[in-house]
């Protein structure tokens, strides 16, 4: 460029393309200059030791195919078809389970560690299963040893919250007909005071004794008149009905009522029974994320252990730590302190009160739905804050962390694109962008219940670590 | 401007903002030159005779305040509290109805002009009615002045598509808690084979009669254990669930199941029936339709005669005409021919087997909903054709041509902005701009039944004619 021509740019109204520090677009602006800032931060946002471990990439990937892995990966995701078959009971069904095995959300935590919901959650779990006699023979119970924990994760199950699943809860019993493996989840308790929150009080427990007499045989009888409910047809659904099968789940509610409703009333079972089922889903919109939730875990389950694949196949916190997993790994942890939520409290409570991010209901954003899918439940935002427009927004910054779009999740508002699907632990060291995730917000203390819901950025290092695990490996 | 400034201006990339004729606009595109082309009509589309009209109105709005009688009929429509209190049949609950009274959409036909489906669910009317014994003779029938032909409208009651309302059909009845008056519309047929469509075979009767003897019986006597149905908050929810009230109406299906569920349960009915009826009911997506429209038609009647007032009391088409009503003009009809509908054919079927634009439907755009809050259903367009964004900008051009957005109707895509409310034929005429209104399309042929579903534009004579009379009757 010679002089002319500088001088030429300096005579023409500029338009600045800033990256890095606002503070010199905002300079400009001030001056009347247009600029465009882009959203940029420098690879493995600064980490030195990340940065470095980055440059080895070219010589893995002279090794191992990761594109192709990713892409395998990606297309198992698309391929699953997630299938309730029926309900059966934790004992009955899920592998491993016996009596004395308590199984949580999250990464593994002993008692020591164990947040105030977990620990509400497993002392209402004692005292449902007959265990301990009253909760305060509960909590030593817990700290005695006698009772082993172990994440749903490690079961093939999902647990929202807390995700307490003891020996005698009835659960959802899925299968990812593409596949063959199978994915488990409670039914969903309802809102406000119920043990996946932390509370335990004695009408928590009636509740969930109602729900193993009642409301479960009766439900599986309806299911087997059915016949089997294809979800990912249903959740294909209600992205078109405004939900995103995290923290909307009205739509999907709604479908799964009025598709059993023409068998529920088929059954020989006393009009003050089903009255009180169809009364206690009618008042339930979160009824559908304990199907949504096994939906996401037996989609999947099925793209983990994939030699080479740098897709996270689990995202999962236990109000103490979160943790994430990643294909090529296959079963190890990758876990960090677990982060405070930024939401909206319900009436009386504030972020004073509010336990760490807790919950394996993240499982729904690693298949390309709730969080991932909030640009179509903009009305979402009444719940867990923000406007509309953020909602749009944080869909469209996954497209940069994902591998694929999902060839049958879509989102109408953004012309049917398939959603943001399959996170790529490497796109998110690449990009310095986390996987965005709403969540309800639990009490801090046990026995207390829901404060609020909002969204959680999950922790850098989980990333971090996932991705120095994986130059390990393939070094 | 001096010389020096305009060979400057020739030195600067231009950006042109184009007004009228489009093809000024492309010429400058295809040289290079950036072009926003101004959607703008000369007043009055350039018809000099409206013009001329559009000149008196400063002299009427010195004696008539139109304003405020707009803000009037606004607020009366922001008030409106449209209530479900029963089920009936119109025999027992319409006013004036009789034996020999077929109520059909739109306005006011005889039966010489009659469009084929209208005609077609009159043959079936008269079968179903036991007045006609064979459809020929019911032809004969409708032809020889025997039965009296008058439009839902007259009779505070809406219909869709053909709208043919007969004695002992049961009917929804609504009530506007704000203002007292009431509405009536039968029950949802379904799609396919249905006599709104225009079909009447043997299987349209019978199921119109399964409609008579079991389906309104069981629902009212849940309904009346449930107690009435608040359709404000029914269609603002489902406006949040994507359905806008008119062609997309599975949220709102879906509600009304869900929320009778627990009382149709209650019933002393056989199990086969009330299985028929949930079975029904999860079959029909658009049963929501004849509660969105007599919700509509009871809102708006309440606005209905305000002197000076230029808000749209009724847009409706009998597949002959459009006609509109205006509020300053109560009972008085301004009607054209009926269009077009521009939409998807199921298949099998084409533009060539299309009636003109037919059914009362449009009861809903005249309250905010409706074509008029398309972009809170996206999804719709895989009905009624175009795109996503195509939804949204049909609702953004609406705020052009009305009075009011809605206080509890609201879209959440758009930030929950209320939706466009109270359609003022002023503006109309000012604007250019007609009424959004999306719509099925019925087989032109009597006993054939629907073909497909698309958007379509009012005739602009009938705006104008309203304008007409508004200017006469206040000159």
């Amino acid at each position: 460029m010679d002089v002319a021509n500088i001088n030429k740019l300096f005579e023409e109204n500029l338009t600045v393309v800033n990256l890095g520090l606002e503070s010199f677009a905002e300079n400009l602006n001030n001056e009347g200059v247009k600029t465009v800032q882009v959203q940029w931060k420098p690879p493995a946002g600064g980490n030195m030791e990340i940065a470095e471990l980055l440059d080895k990439m070219d010589s893995i990937k002279a090794k191992v195919d990761v594109d192709a892995a990713n892409k395998k990966a990606a297309e198992i995701i698309n391929n699953g078809k997630p299938t309730v078959v029926d309900i059966s009971t934790a004992g009955k069904a899920i592998p491993g389970m016996r009596k004395n095995l308590f199984l949580h959300a999250g990464p593994p935590v002993e008692w020591e560690r164990m947040s105030g919901p977990t620990r509400g959650a497993v002392i209402g779990g004692l005292v449902y299963e007959g265990l301990a006699g009253t909760y305060e023979e509960a909590e030593k119970m817990a700290a005695s040893g006698e009772i082993d924990f172990e994440p749903c994760h490690h079961h093939a199950t999902v647990g929202p919250m807390a995700g307490i699943v003891t020996y005698s809860m009835p659960v959802w019993v899925l299968e990812n007909k593409a596949y063959g493996n199978k994915a488990y989840a409670t039914l969903n308790e309802g809102l406000g005071k119920v043990l996946r929150y932390g509370a335990y009080g004695d009408d928590v427990i009636a509740k969930l004794k109602w729900m193993e007499s009642d409301l479960a045989p009766i439900l599986k009888a309806a299911l087997k008149l059915h016949g089997e409910l294809d979800m990912k047809n249903i959740i294909a659904q209600i992205l078109q009905m405004g939900d995103e099968g995290h923290n909307r789940n009205r739509a999907g509610t709604s479908i799964v009522i009025r598709e059993l409703a023409p068998y529920l009333v088929q059954l020989d079972v006393e009009k003050e029974k089903l009255v009180k089922v169809f009364e206690f889903l009618n008042a339930n919109d979160h009824f559908f994320l304990n199907l949504s939730m096994p939906s996401a875990k037996c989609i999947i389950d099925a793209a983990a252990g994939i030699e080479g694949s740098t897709i996270v196949t689990t995202m999962a916190r236990n109000g103490t730590d979160f943790g994430i997993r990643m294909s090529c790994t296959g079963d190890q942890w990758f876990t960090a302190p677990a982060p405070m939520v930024d939401g909206l409290y319900l009436p009386g409570y504030s972020a004073d009160d509010a336990a760490p991010d807790i919950g394996d209901s993240t499982i729904t954003e690693t298949v390309g739905i709730g969080g991932f899918a909030m640009a179509a439940a903009p009305a979402i935002v009444k719940f867990v804050g923000g406007t509309p427009k953020d909602a749009l927004n944080v869909t469209t910054r996954m497209y940069e962390i994902t591998e694929t779009e999902n060839k049958i999740f879509q989102i109408p508002a953004l012309d049917f694109r398939g959603t943001p699907t399959g996170i790529d632990v490497l796109k998110i060291i690449e990009t310095g962008i986390l996987p965005a995730v709403n969540t309800g917000i639990a009490h801090k203390k046990p026995g207390i219940g829901m404060v609020g819901a909002g969204l959680v950025k999950p922790p850098e290092k989980c990333f971090n670590d996932a991705f120095k695990a994986f130059v390990e490996k393939y070094s």
